[in-house]
């Protein structure tokens, strides 16, 4: 085991594209803002390109880059291994890096199945080290803070959960076939990219799913081979076409063990919504609604207000009463993105320093990924999928 | 056949609560902001209550009331009877009119089963009398310049319909057990009530469904019986509890003939939303919001906007180019609720005025009718059920 | 004196353009809505142009035509005078309805100067008749309920008023010169026609100004002439030009008796504001916005919220509890612009009838005509002017 | 002169207080998301009190501390000197920076006369030093969109420019006596500290002034005297009062070179309002309004828009078409505040490295000097003031 004694933390990335961006930027920026107890030292980048890696080692600030991951998995000077690659490839690496004692932490899905998933977090559990899984929203000081209020109890029992995540970046059919909307890399399209993190914040915000049905769609069954560098504006480059052979959109319905009402949309095909993530709860005492575009603000209801001055105030949650917003700037100083995964960071760090298991983790991307098989299954089946609570 | 050649024609309205108020209401006001080709006078009103109908009586403006409506609907003075009852009387009452050879009128839904609908339907079809189901939302402004911009193709293929009707009227559990809540006289609860305009809106603005899965649930189970008369606002007047046989919310996912994705939800629990009915449209060149407590607007984004300038648009629909809006004030002068069943009863008595029949009808009832049956077998089944498109 | 014991109200219109219409349904729809002590009797509309005045007739629902005023004025028959010409045309009626002992309602504002405006008050104070001046936009529930609150304490000390008022309908240099562009007939542009309603709204929020000092500017000097019906959206018929005189834009520095600081502008040159009449007011406890073009909504922030719950709330003033809503609609079924003058009309009557002197009535004017004044004096000699708050 | 030729520059910053941070920040920042020609070294920081400028040091990642600027503009080994003092620091600071051929970037407003800032700006020209005044605001990515529209002449010939800025964090009577307060430290205000913000916005926007009037307005005369560090969230801790000396809120009507009619209000009482920097400009092709708390959105009206389809657009202004959003995230993730000093440090290094003069820099600084004054005098002569456009 490593790293808990240290004052500095040694990061070997696995992976380059968007995510290992956000990512570099978090332990970059994290100890300018927090006091982390862990400062992140930018050891070495992996990708199997040796040309684009390198641009990256460079401007994301590793001291190496490294083409074969598992060189890097068997380093004695790496306490924490990064996986941002494609979903099909965080099995392997994941489990490598557990059986070497590294720290994990992985962007969502956390795999291609329950059973790999399982796998994983099984590893992690019996070995000890820390894990997490990216679901970055969960970070927003936004969500922390409604968080804060349904434990109060301040909107009571709860209703409804509603929520959407809304893209658009694929509509044109000469987008082409990225390695996103392929299935044995990627495992589900809309589904998995965007619709697990809305699963992810129902589960963290209102708890765990008991059943659901659901349906996906594939609007585009073909588009023109292109690169598959897989970033999220690649331009198609070939003639050929190629099948899409995961969902442009999911629609699902659900409920949960508190009794609540769930309904779920991702899509990739909704013009004019770049990156709609939102929700809607309805408890009996009150409502909340949030939406990543205006991440900074809450949306808060609360029925207790007096008769004929109740409506939905507009809470910008950048007040140093608000979570994580101390560490930036005074309030009505928006914070944006990036920051969810600063957040994130900081408290995988504490994790590791002081010894406890810090969440999201992989318990919580297999409880994602028993969701995101049951919505594939009741989608092919057309029917109602239980969802079991015992995961081992 | 009547009503044709007359200046006036003559109403009879069976029912007189909140439905009742709007009907009445928009008889008074159409004249004033539209050339009617047909001026109604308001001839009697029924109610069982003496008392109450003719309080009602007055305050709406009817020459007379009656207690008896089957005498009213044998009465050669009337050219139109407009139903506004509670759900389970609309079927007798409308079979008796059509037969006495009356326009009608009626409130949605058309009625508690298909076959009762489908038996309306064809009386109404084989008397040739003009018959007309107050889906009003479709003569909002907003949505008739929607209609228009998805028919012009500014929108182009359909890729998802996305609406809610949210409201909050019965989150107390002290509200008592009214008509609305009781299935053999409503039939069902937010489904038929509010649900039923949102499949409207849908079929009129992007066509016919073809397969749908739903679920409803029923989250206060129990209320306190109290008075019957069928308000928005009644308080429970007993101590004696009675069974809520309808349901507080209910979900539905759709498929479209056009190959549409649809997702619908309708509750009545969905605290701090007093109306909130809305919806958003997603097309390969464009998408539509609309969201009936800022009724007068339309948000509308066009992808062949220029690259950077690409935005939803917030269209105040006042302006004269938009449909009805230049029969009322200035652009910017915005219209309220009462404005849909203005419009809805122009196009009623142009109907019957120049001898067409006007939308929505009693085949929008009975499509109406066979969804909301689909969705409470769905329900019931937890399975997906066709829509057929005979209905004949 | 007439009208107390009445049960209807007679009522003779002089004008019939914009406001003619707004007024006309109002008098019709008031006694559906209310239980208005005075049912309007619409006896008599008076217009020049005899074939526009019996169109007018024939829409409104006048019993009678008339192109001159002084014959309404002298019949015996008529309890109301109800003044919507052109303002250069309003002292001279007025002062004859007065003597003639009619009762008064009359568009803003009220006069050309302040001189006039004084005698109008005079007259109809010593002669005992009612009289009101019809701002409005007082009467949106809203602006009802924001009072309330303010009156309440709710806000507390109140430091800033912060006002617009937004059109945009003339930045077209084809609009005609319309009767409201020129001094002679209108006396201002936008201070008199849409700055006065935001002038008065301070009014009767805060309380009397002390002191102002403001700017005028006319964008667009010389138009075509054009028809002189002096509707909003008239067109110029002729290759002749003639001069604007009045203000197309005014901004406003003012102070107020309470210490409170005021900005105001008005303009008809603020592109794709419609009708965007706004303002903003902080106290030491609070928070007001309204914009009339969402006019059901107030925003209101109260700063005893708890510490991070604290955000402006969206409230949808429908409700029972809000003034004048329970006469209408359930909640979050939004009423529009016509029902200003509903409700400004119900507390007309009910003045009359039960003889009290409704509010804002020629005091209001004379109040509001010293500002408008004290506006374009400022302008002219480029100084703050005192507000004087003796009227007589 | 230094710098040009470097591959990295090297920083001393004096101060360290809110815009230490902002700015630390930003350089640590700007090689990450920039290829800026020149990488930011953190040399030393500067403080008075040891103790806190070495807790500075440590935490915004400086080499070295120091309690005596003149040591460190002596220094060889620093190209830029970084003010970020208490204003009426700034004159001796700069010019002796200047002298010492250092480039200066500085915070807002450049001094606290224009005398001052005249000799400030002449000095820096004569040296040939690179200079820069940190209106950050107009490196908002939303900002810079909305320059090229108008540049573009999307919005044509101007009429209005109406600029807010609203915060609410000295409401409270117990708020102690910071230097913010006294006039002899920060010169003014809400009028140098924010509303000198709007200012430079609408000259970057739509060009010179050339009239103005305003009036300040301060509303608690009185405060605690507290700690005098300066923080925005100080709390008094003394029983003693002391004088406040600067204006709570200020308003100016103003006029532009353009013909376009300008109103402006910046305070620090406006309950409910955080951080509300916003602003309209209408024109008479189109209208563009913004809103610093929601930053990355910019709203726009183009009236060549289709008929019925004219509305304000919601553009996110993140998308790689927009300036700086490229180096950021994926469309719809949005950034905050600390971007806006990444971007204009990327300026102001570009124009070290490539030689030319970036802005807004001391001219500006000058040009908005001589508009504070102008308020200044205007509110103590309650009269009109002429800005002269030569400065030298």
């Amino acid at each position: 085991m490593v790293g808990v004694e240290q004052k500095t933390i040694r990061i070997g990335m696995i992976g380059y594209q968007f995510m290992g961006k956000a990512h570099s930027h978090a332990y970059r920026d994290l100890p300018f803002y927090f006091d982390t107890p862990l400062k992140p030292e930018l050891k070495v980048i992996v990708g199997r390109n040796e040309a684009t890696v390198k641009e990256a080692q460079k401007k994301f600030g590793f001291e190496a880059y490294e083409t074969d991951w598992r060189k890097v998995v068997e380093r004695d000077d790496i306490d924490v291994i990064d996986i941002v690659t494609p979903n099909h490839t965080h099995v392997e690496i994941a489990l490598a890096a557990i059986e070497a004692g590294k720290h994990v932490i992985i962007e969502k899905p956390l795999a291609l199945t329950v059973e790999e998933a399982k796998r994983m977090y099984k590893a992690a559990k019996e070995s000890g080290v820390k894990h997490m899984i990216c679901h970055n929203y969960r970070f927003a000081p936004a969500i922390q803070f409604a968080k804060q209020l349904i434990d109060q109890g301040k909107i009571g029992r709860v209703f409804h959960y509603r929520a959407n995540y809304l893209q658009d970046f694929i509509i044109d059919p000469e987008f082409p076939l990225v390695w996103r909307l392929q299935k044995d890399i990627a495992g589900s399209g809309a589904l998995g990219d965007i619709g697990a993190h809305s699963l992810d914040l129902a589960r963290f915000l209102i708890g765990e799913f008991t059943e659901l049905t659901g349906t996906m769609e594939t609007f585009i069954k073909e588009r023109p081979l292109g690169e598959m560098s897989g970033g999220l504006s690649a331009k198609g480059n070939s003639d050929q076409m190629g099948e899409v052979t995961v969902d442009d959109a999911v629609a699902i319905i659900a409920r949960f063990e508190n009794g609540a009402l769930g309904t779920f949309e991702a899509t990739r095909f909704a013009n004019g919504n770049r990156n709609k993530n939102k929700f809607e709860i309805n408890g009996e005492k009150g409502s909340i609604r949030w939406d990543m575009e205006n991440m900074n603000n809450l949306e808060v209801y609360l029925s207790d207000d007096e008769a004929g001055e109740q409506g939905f105030r507009l809470i910008n949650c950048t007040e140093e009463v608000h979570p994580y917003a101390g560490a930036y700037w005074p309030a009505g100083h928006i914070i944006g993105y990036e920051h969810t995964f600063i957040n994130l960071f900081d408290e995988f760090f504490r994790g590791i320093a002081e010894d406890y298991q810090p969440k999201p983790n992989f318990e919580d991307g297999v409880r994602n990924q028993i969701l995101l098989e049951a919505i594939e299954k009741s989608a092919e089946e057309r029917s109602w999928v239980k969802i079991g609570q015992e995961i081992e």
